[in-house]
């Protein structure tokens, strides 16, 4: 079976048709399938983790199409990396890529030779490589028009531009970090601490733990919170302290939203820290 | 043809592509669709009437994966559902079930059990079943790799949990019952009376009728209101009342907005009266 | 293959899934694709720029279905027109097909025949026509059950109902045009002024020009804007004037938001003038 191809862009509702139409164009027989086009507008580092959230749970062999892309039509390279769990992500490398150089792990990088694997009748066009190249390029490689090597020249995974990740500190009974993301819908947030680092720091399910949130340094909550499985396990109305689906310490409110009710932001400003007591 | 799978979520614009992965992963093959990730945040009920309308507009044998769950990691059964129809859904049962007990009725429930249906590395998350538990065992099901009985044990449709069905009243000359929905975008209202109650209540296409809105019996709205085909039937600006594409009663404003011009809610509070003059 | 079928509609986010399962209930093979369900609302001039944009980047001999129709229910005429490129428009004929009958161009066009073509059971519903008739039909078209002759009766294409186009003047050193669109995720606006037409006018990539933007003929903006090919070749803040991906001229803030900067809207009361200094 061909791969399959899943895009992500930060185009907004609605973004992305073109895109697909391309693919089918190349061949009408392709999957493809939209996984988000409201990624936080440039942000790259949202779509990094975005994509190492959706990597694991879609086929080994899925193709990536990863759009944000704040320098499109710059000499930023346009690349498709393989990863080592012979899935593929063809994006700006802007530093998209920086959370799959640890997991899974990329194989190795080429980048798009325009000359040969861009949609003809758009070489004047530089504001959308989404549709004109990576969508198009995708397409040819998932339908074995080209082969990974008729992508363009390999270059080293070292040159992969990449972003600082946002870390964690972890003692006995303390552990701290960034809070990297918000789930706007039901107002969680997430960190950047692992739910593995905060077990072994010694935590456990069913603990209250002092939480302190802090902006800039200042402190904009103190607050004791239940560990628990998930939000049912407290009243409506509680905070609580989960491992959340994607493997790190989330925080929310059960049926109610923890980030506007305390005004919480997130990005590398934005510190948390859980200690016992 | 293996059976679709539909789904549906709270989870808010461009929720659910990790699901659909989850999917595929089990299967390349499957077809999967997504109906509607914008279900009212925890609204059980709203989940029942979307597949209510769902359901009939798609193949017999389609497996519909609902996933609003207030309950999510909770004692709340995690359960498949056979319908009279043929077609399947997964869903927490926590009322989301309600409208299909009666049509086209439920010929079987089973409870999915978590020790074979599950998917393997997922066992320290609680938030996810959408993912995790919902998505995996439907894939499993779709593909074939279990047949129905291989979901886990049956349990007695009465023992379904349901909600209160919004009722109407219905004499010569007068209905009334619940506003149950609005139409956003178009700024229109559904109510809980059928359109075949309507009209052996006597109402006809072209009839002006009186139409009452209350809000915890305070009347918000009086007013004469023509019964017609569609919006096109009066003037600009000019309300309507018309048979929805539900089958109930709608109200509305020929390219206006009936919602935001008089400020109608819904939900049990907001009744709607229609008499004859 | 079967042809593809593509949605466009003005219903909103999540709108669209009763049409695809209407298609896959014809025929669960057909492969049915969501392009845009947020086309401004009622905009029948949106719904054509939009088609403009889709076709050629879609497979010839693909099916779509477009449905922004203030007219539901009523006599406009609900067809479906065989483009030159082999494609399908399925639409209520109110407009929306204006700029395709310059390009591709129009082969024919057929109204539907709501005796034959209608899903069953739906007879008295008139504000969905969307799934009753669009969907539906198009479904019988892709799937082989009908023929394009099996649609419904043949008219002329001359009586297709059209808008006036939005132009352009062009004189060496300046032309004009209307602002027509927003690309609001990114803070950009599209104009009317083809690309080809700006550059016989003599203008070159690189260029600083002279921007006037009149609404009702009151200046709202006169400033020097840079042509380039994309928003990275001027720093950060800084205006460009760019060849959108749409074939005309677009203007835009790098990493900013030229809409909101400056007040700007779209439609034939918003002008936009290009000179030479």
């Amino acid at each position: 079976m061909k791969p399959l191809i899943v895009f992500q862009t930060d185009f907004g509702i609605g973004g992305g048709s073109a895109m697909r139409g391309t693919c089918l164009k190349v061949d009408p027989e392709l999957k493809v399938y939209d996984a988000n086009h409201t990624i936080e507008k440039f942000n790259v580092r949202a779509a990094g983790r975005s994509l190492r959230m959706l990597v694991p749970y879609w086929p080994s062999g899925t193709i990536f199409v990863s759009v944000v892309d704040p320098g499109v039509g710059t000499s930023r390279r346009a690349s498709i990396a393989l990863l080592k769990n012979g899935s593929y992500v063809v994006t700006p490398d802007n530093g998209t890529l920086t959370p799959l150089l640890e997991n899974p792990g990329i194989e190795q990088i080429r980048v798009i030779d325009e000359t040969r694997n861009r949609l003809k009748g758009t070489e004047k066009v530089s504001i959308f490589h989404g549709r004109d190249l990576f969508a198009y390029c995708a397409a040819k490689l998932a339908s074995g028009i080209i082969d990974y090597e008729g992508v363009g020249e390999e270059y080293p995974v070292s040159e992969i531009v990449t972003y600082p990740q946002w870390g964690y500190t972890c003692e006995p009974g303390k552990v701290s970090g960034i809070i990297t993301d918000m789930m706007r819908t039901f107002g969680n947030l997430e960190s950047s601490i692992p739910i593995s680092v905060f077990e072994e720091a010694g935590f456990r399910v069913g603990e209250e733990i002092l939480v302190k949130i802090l902006h800039k340094d200042e402190c904009i909550l103190v607050k004791k919170i239940a560990y628990q499985p998930s939000f049912g396990w407290v009243a409506e109305g509680q905070e609580v302290l989960y491992n959340s689906s994607d493997g790190v310490i989330g925080v929310g409110i059960n049926r109610g939203d923890f980030i506007h009710t305390y005004g919480i932001g997130f990005g590398e400003e934005w510190q948390i820290v859980l200690e016992k007591e």
